[in-house]
């Protein structure tokens, strides 16, 4: 396991972008999503998913050119195509949008489709909150967590992201799929060949599955889901996760017309590789509508305050609030460096050597 | 167990908040609310609730006629105090004016202070898709679930509310508490004598409760404590129970610096009875802002039955989408009558005595 700077990484993956003749201002927001993700602690998106966008892109199935198009608004909303460009683009430009709408008229709600990955769905709202308003993400994704009652992969990990400013050094950020786990975490557990939790995928047959590589193949052929928050039983709320996914699948998709469900799966009927078509939701409200800022940040930060002080369980030396750890996790990694282990390491070897950039020492 | 016509049930709905000197149009919306909850089968928040709402006006706690207040208006966006009125119709008409908003700049929403329990949670989005929107609700509650790492009553039951139409006979609509279950199902299963499920409650100590009585008292005494969604460990998702239970609690206060947490408990300091000052967030958005109502209702129909066309875990017979099981409830119940325990036939018969109420035959 080495450590690399966080400044260095990140402009190894603004190089990396540039390389691949993306535009600059493009790449700089590329390179500022996924470096938030590894500050924040969230392994599963950040550099670890460099190569698959360059993967990607080099394949024709991102564009590299961001072409967005909005085919219809009102005051407070918009629909976007974003015709395939990089997700992360599309991301930013469309929650700017709706920070637009809801900085003149109090709310603002963008629908987008024929996106691609967008990195963390927790960055978005981070936008709005540098705008003094709370902030929504949503998106689907490829087809991996089943329906209560079912062992089909059917709805993406579907994440909520929902983030307000407060009055202390760190918002308020809750960023979780609706599932118990996601994709990217089979993917960390595999780099780091640990099993994954009894508890979180099924085979076809509704049986428990720990084997990270076996999951990963499973959801790509159908046969493993990952379950989805509640479990596999009513009785532990396995509906109210699967009913949250479809939400996030309903907001992501029926507002502009996309794809949904299996036709994310990223294949066409023949088995070959098809575009993924991704959809998004963002929405933005602007606090000052409500009540002054400053107002609504003591009024949350007391609220996260009292969250903490609550009686601990015997055992436990700390309660968190929602975007806290991630707060910490970024003081540390600011000082220690990003963590990157061998597979990892090996990765970014890899694109490396493809586009022929010298400037990021691995030793 | 007796069955009571679903017409005969609401109209003494009526008869007795016009008794309690609740003005006709509001008990109108009284009634509709609890009868909806009872034809969808949330026996916990219908009928079996009423004799709650009779002693909490009687004793003054609820202000038997709405006096609701709009502090701020935007837009798209407004505050509204509703000064301890009777939470059904200050979430009606809030929701309305959200609907409203909606019909002109395509986003509405609507922060609520000082109101009073709202009854089902899902009533506000069915109102949202009767326009043509989607609709969402929020709201606070008294203090009874715990904060991952805590055994301490602090969040209320918190529920989501999202409902959007479809080319079905029935919405979509998704309608549960952020904790794996709620108050109202222990009362239920108060009522009907039997035990809780192993992992909903905790004690003090963190060792799980099953007995209901033992836990409605705990709830009050600061020594029971429902688990968030995802149960009592971060492995299974219990901080994204938590995380979105919080989300709720700060849309239902920190916008319009209402009650909060332990604010809520219905109890000042000295132990004495005080008012509830409940918290509730309401959201419409107009479809046709985003695209036309037939194209999103189809795009969402689509979505559903896909759903439900899912390969089947061995053992089960049929796969649902939220919103179907409380559909096919409504038509059953409106055939053979809603169900009445023994328990809530006395609570029925008290209301009945206590107001001279002559037209409801329980036997």
């Amino acid at each position: 396991m080495i450590h690399l700077p966080v400044d260095e990484l990140k402009q190894f993956i603004e190089t990396t972008f540039r390389k691949l003749d993306v535009p600059e201002e493009e790449a700089k927001i590329c390179a500022d999503i996924l470096i938030t993700s590894d500050l924040r602690g969230i392994e599963s998106h950040g550099i670890g998913r460099l190569r698959m966008y360059v993967d990607r892109i080099n394949s024709g199935q991102i564009e590299k050119k961001s072409a967005l198009e909005v085919v219809k608004e009102s005051p407070t909303t918009a629909v976007i195509d974003g015709h395939h460009g990089i997700g992360m683009v599309i991301g930013y430009q469309s929650m700017n949008l709706a920070i637009e709408k809801a900085k003149k008229y109090g709310m603002g709600a963008v629908a987008v489709r024929n996106s691609t990955h967008f990195g963390i769905d927790g960055y978005y709202p981070l936008m709005a909150i540098k705008n003094g308003m709370i902030g929504m993400s949503f998106t689907n994704a490829r087809p991996s967590v089943t329906p209560t009652f079912s062992t089909q992969p059917k709805l993406g990990t579907n994440p909520i992201a929902f983030g307000a400013p407060t009055d202390e050094e760190f918002p308020f950020l809750f960023d979780a799929a609706t599932s118990i786990t996601q994709r990217g975490k089979i993917e960390v557990l595999n780099r780091e060949e640990k099993p994954a939790y009894d508890g979180w995928v099924v085979d076809s047959e509704g049986k428990r599955m720990t084997n990270p590589q076996s999951i990963l193949d499973g959801l790509t052929q159908d046969q493993a889901a990952l379950l989805p928050l509640g479990g596999d039983t009513e009785a532990l709320g396995s509906h109210k996760g699967y009913g949250l996914s479809t939400m996030v699948e309903i907001l992501s998709s029926s507002l502009q017309s996309g794809a949904f469900l299996s036709a994310l799966s990223g294949l066409n009927t023949d088995g070959s590789s098809a575009r993924f078509k991704v959809g998004h939701f963002f929405m933005a409200m602007s606090i000052e509508s409500f009540l002054h800022l400053e107002d609504f940040k003591k009024n949350i930060g007391d609220l996260l305050r009292e969250l903490r002080a609550s009686r601990k369980t015997p055992g436990q030396s700390r309660i968190y609030t929602a975007g806290e750890k991630e707060f910490l996790n970024e003081i540390e990694v600011r000082k220690t460096g990003v963590p990157i282990n061998e597979n990892l390491r090996k990765d970014i070897l890899y694109v490396k050597q493809l586009l022929g950039i010298t400037d990021l020492v691995l030793d």
